[in-house]
């Protein structure tokens, strides 16, 4: 039986009445689409999930990709997902019509992509790094590279990969040491060790097109010395036939989740023969990365919620099947003569149940928010608007990996609690989903490290205009809530948590003023924990809003369950979720420093 | 090379310095031992852990306990667990003399079976089952049986477990049907299933003793009509020898963790000949059965401040050999040429670091202050005495159960986290860590079953008189920090947390004195978050009491590192979890019916 993973609805009704996807439909790069021609793109993304993805779901799990005698050996739905998606246009979508693309709102691309995660987390990952390379390609690289290499990718024969992190430098970018040799034909030689590379290598795609950052010699030390090249597994010759660029797969590392999505270590130029192409101009590496890192972290936060979904869906079918215990009557005892309630009627249940529903459908119209910040930013008209959401985009970025992520791990582990010991037995799902989903706080730069990015640089960035900007949006949703009365408790709330975000910052700042950027950002993550909560309240303000516009609409497109089931989430999310924020400002506001190092050790 | 698991001298500090347990040694029942020949027994403990339980965790892990044709297949070491560790005294260490024990303290035997949860987590539930169930038998049962069980199962030789769990009735007890039917021999014929069973069957012990809850002819129904058997897997004949009793092992269960720890499905008397013997009178069981249950909620809570314990010692091994990063310089910039810090120098890395600190070594302080109430009892010389300690043990078993298993969870959550990308690989530890302590917080009643305990049984006993006078120890302890100087401000919020307790009872309590007990108990589980906070905010005081006392001592035990240490993580818990409360007592003063089930179906 075909288990529920994904809410369609509450999908479209992100796109659609959240986020307004047909007035970004009207704009000219759009023309061509229409709410039915999307519609029918998520649809057969759905057929696709159901019948190539979901079926595969716990098998992958069970039969991890394998290293074994220099290749990797990855589950043959790997090929179904290259080709198939390919075909389906989903590493495509979003791309320019003279790139090979559909030229559709990167916000529908990731609504489809959403439902690909939510069905098998193990599988959309392989496309969309082929995605995110020929991306980079495809913006910085030159006609010649775009030609070779391109074309394939978008089909699924060739897939891509981003190689960045070094075994002694992990996320320290700075640190990186795989080197480029200047050649006289044109090419540079590789030479180095890339670890923890997704999708890395795979029996199916005929080639493997990987986005290497590397040194130039004598290039700068730190990022400033840091180039981005196109190392294939295999070049092109002239004729087109494939010959090994000496790329080598070293290992495939063993893992507590995604065991279907490769995760390897490779080699380059081992036999002095591996040849890349430099992207764009020398040094520039990092800057061009960028670009696929944020298209990766918002990804990433999509995953997370997405797993979410799943294991929400998962949960609520148990709880709305399994009947165990009675309700006390008044006078504090059970009556055995009644039959036992289904689980979903214990208050405990429903709260582990509506924490779930929170945090998915929260943070799917929160990465949904960031795509359309991106089609916004592409299709703005004026250099004013295009900075508008490119620094809108740029705020939300670290919030958008993190949250869905951690928020994420927390519902799977509340929807593992439902089940009971059934949770933590391997017949059910929910033990995979939270094994799978704790990647998403590592991956793409951990929590710690978004944290960092997002007090470091974006609170501070254009000295807090950018924060400035994101308020005022969430003001024009505060207001839009006011309109009705059922709602100005909650928007009332979310005014004074931005009060109380004003009060932290002002407390935090001096220190950075100072230069002592240790103490300022020594509890950047409890900020993040702070900021996402605040954000994801903003968010739910929205489609609280929305909702209570549809309740109110007798021509409304759901159910009023529907509709009633959005509002009380909200309720659920300022009851139980926000006030989280309190323990958060007394740190902030009452900052220790207890995590800074001083001279005797005290952390034995 | 070993690593290390758990801190000794951290865990004596706990023993004889926060819980005076040479006090309790003055005491007639414990009067043939002393501090050396306690401290031999943890030694031999520690000895046997690192040489026969640490070096198998993995392979426990890779090679799972698995049911073949009717057996259940663990890994060999259970044999030496079993008969090793019974001759180790593992199994009877706190029993009286004349049942075979050493009557040494049950916090001293705490301490040697978190020494064997921090080293392998796979092994010691078998003893500690056996333990439990020779217990209840030498408390309930005739001469007869006593005599015919325990002396094999104190060896190891024999190993016990105790079925409760049914497949409809799971957590509802009352639900259960197991059955036993009167015979003229003096025995009941058992028939029924059992799921869930903990250390259910294996290859290496002679007999398993089970101790089953069944219902026999003609009981009431509901928790009043409950009985408590022996049930043999093999009855002893009168020669001594083994016939089997009719006790199938129809499967083990696969799970996320604790692999190595069997999780089996038992069926009694499938071909009518299956015997159990009474325990007791007639529908006591379940009175009965909590004796085992509060032991078991115990070892539970130990065993995730335990393994929380070995997560600890592994990130903070990786973090301190792990370079990675540079300190920002005060113009916000790295500077190439310095080396790369260690990460442990990192403020965001060090909070993760004391979280986990703050954590193992406060519930390790709560669950031996369990024990010690649990043998204040024993030992008590008059009735008042006996009803104090009986009272405190009874107010604070669902946090010592409840607390170590949540925290626990995130405690070993931010120790993977320490390691990155490598934390998510099958290469390192915390990963296993990470599956293994998942199961605490559903093992012996879930966290909300716990919780509803705490606020629905524990917290209106007498009318609050038990609260009372837990809460008149912790006023005792916030007396003797405030002696310090430097604790004088702990001292104080935790005077504060106090007086916020009572508000946010004095808001719950109308509720259930109106009968309405779903609106009383629907937010239990926040409420446990919030108690267990407070009451783990008193053992970190009494720690860094402790501490500052050593600190002040020329001939303290431990060095300055050592005492500084607790204070420091005494400043981390006060800076950073205690500050959670306010967020719970936001949701608890400010109740949300959210969470109660309405006409309408608004989860979907």
């Amino acid at each position: 039986m075909m288990n529920k993973y994904v809410d369609m609805d509450t999908l479209k009704f992100v796109l659609y009445d959240v986020h307004n996807l047909e007035d970004l439909l009207k704009r000219e790069r759009f023309e061509e689409h229409d709410k039915e021609s999307l519609d029918l793109f998520l649809e057969s993304t759905k057929d696709f999930a159901d019948k190539e993805l979901y079926p595969y779901l716990k098998e992958m799990d069970e039969q991890p990709a394998y290293h074994k005698e220099g290749k990797v050996y990855v589950h043959e739905q790997v090929k179904t997902m290259m080709h198939k998606g390919g075909e389906l246009g989903i590493i495509s979508a979003s791309f320019d019509y003279e790139d090979g693309g559909m030229q559709i709102p990167l916000v529908a691309h990731t609504a489809a992509s959403y439902i690909l995660d939510a069905a098998n987390n193990h599988l959309p990952g392989y496309a969309g790094l082929t995605q995110g390379a020929a991306e980079l390609i495809i913006h910085f690289a030159n006609e010649k590279l775009k030609e070779t290499y391109v074309p394939d990718m978008l089909t699924g024969q060739w897939g891509g990969t981003m190689c960045l992190t070094e075994p002694q430098a992990g996320s320290s970018l700075s640190d990186i040491v795989t080197k480029a040799k200047r050649t006289e034909e044109g090419f540079y030689k590789i030479s180095g060790q890339k670890i923890f590379i997704s999708g890395g290598d795979n029996q199916f795609t005929e080639n493997i097109i990987h986005l290497v950052l590397a040194r130039i010699d004598g290039a700068p030390k730190g990022t400033k010395g840091i180039s981005l090249f196109v190392v294939p597994k295999n070049r092109p010759k002239a004729d087109g036939s494939l010959t090994p660029n000496d790329v080598t797969t070293v290992a495939d590392f063993q893992k507590l989740g995604q065991r279907g999505y490769c995760t390897t270590h490779l080699g380059f130029g081992d036999a002095d023969d591996c040849q890349g192409w430099l992207v764009g101009e020398e040094n520039q590496g990092l800057n061009y990365m960028f670009l696929m890192m944020n298209a990766a972290r918002i990804a990433v936060g999509r995953g997370g919620s997405a797993i979410a979904s799943a294991a929400y869906y998962a949960s609520l079918q148990y709880a709305n099947e399994r009947p165990q215990g009675r309700k006390l009557s008044s006078d504090g005892k059970k009556n055995m003569e009644d039959n036992q309630n289904l689980i979903i009627e214990h208050p405990d249940v429903r709260r582990m149940l509506l924490l779930q529903k929170a945090v998915v459908e929260g943070s799917m119209s929160l990465v949904h928010l960031a795509t359309k910040y991106y089609d916004l930013e592409l299709t703005a008209t004026s250099d004013q608007e295009k900075n508008k959401y490119n620094t809108l985009l740029e705020m939300i970025i670290p919030v958008v990996k993190t949250y869905p992520s951690e928020a994420g791990i927390y519902a799977v582990n509340n929807g593992l609690q439902v089940l009971g010991g059934y949770g933590f037995c391997s017949d059910f799902i929910l033990q995979q989903y939270y094994r799978d989903i704790r990647i998403n706080a590592i991956y793409e730069g951990t929590t710690g490290i978004q944290s960092q990015d997002l007090l470091g640089r974006k609170i501070t960035m254009g000295n807090g205009s950018g924060l400035q900007m994101l308020l005022t949006e969430i003001t024009i949703a505060i207001q839009e809530a006011k309109k009705h009365q059922e709602l100005i408790p909650y928007a009332s709330i979310l005014e004074e948590k931005i009060q109380l975000t004003q009060k932290v910052l002002q407390e935090l700042m001096p220190h950075a003023m100072k230069g002592d950027f240790e103490r300022y950002l020594a509890d950047a993550s409890i900020f993040m924990e702070f900021f996402s909560l605040i954000i994801v309240g903003w968010t739910w303000l929205e489609m609280g809003t929305k909702a209570h516009e549809g309740l109110n609409n007798n021509n409304a497109k759901y159910s009023n369950e529907f509709y009633i089931g959005k509002i009380e989430t909200l309720k659920y999310f300022y009851a139980y979720e926000l006030p989280k924020t309190l323990g958060h400002a007394e740190i902030l506001l009452n900052p220790s420093t207890v995590t800074i190092k001083k001279e005797l050790e005290y952390i034995n």
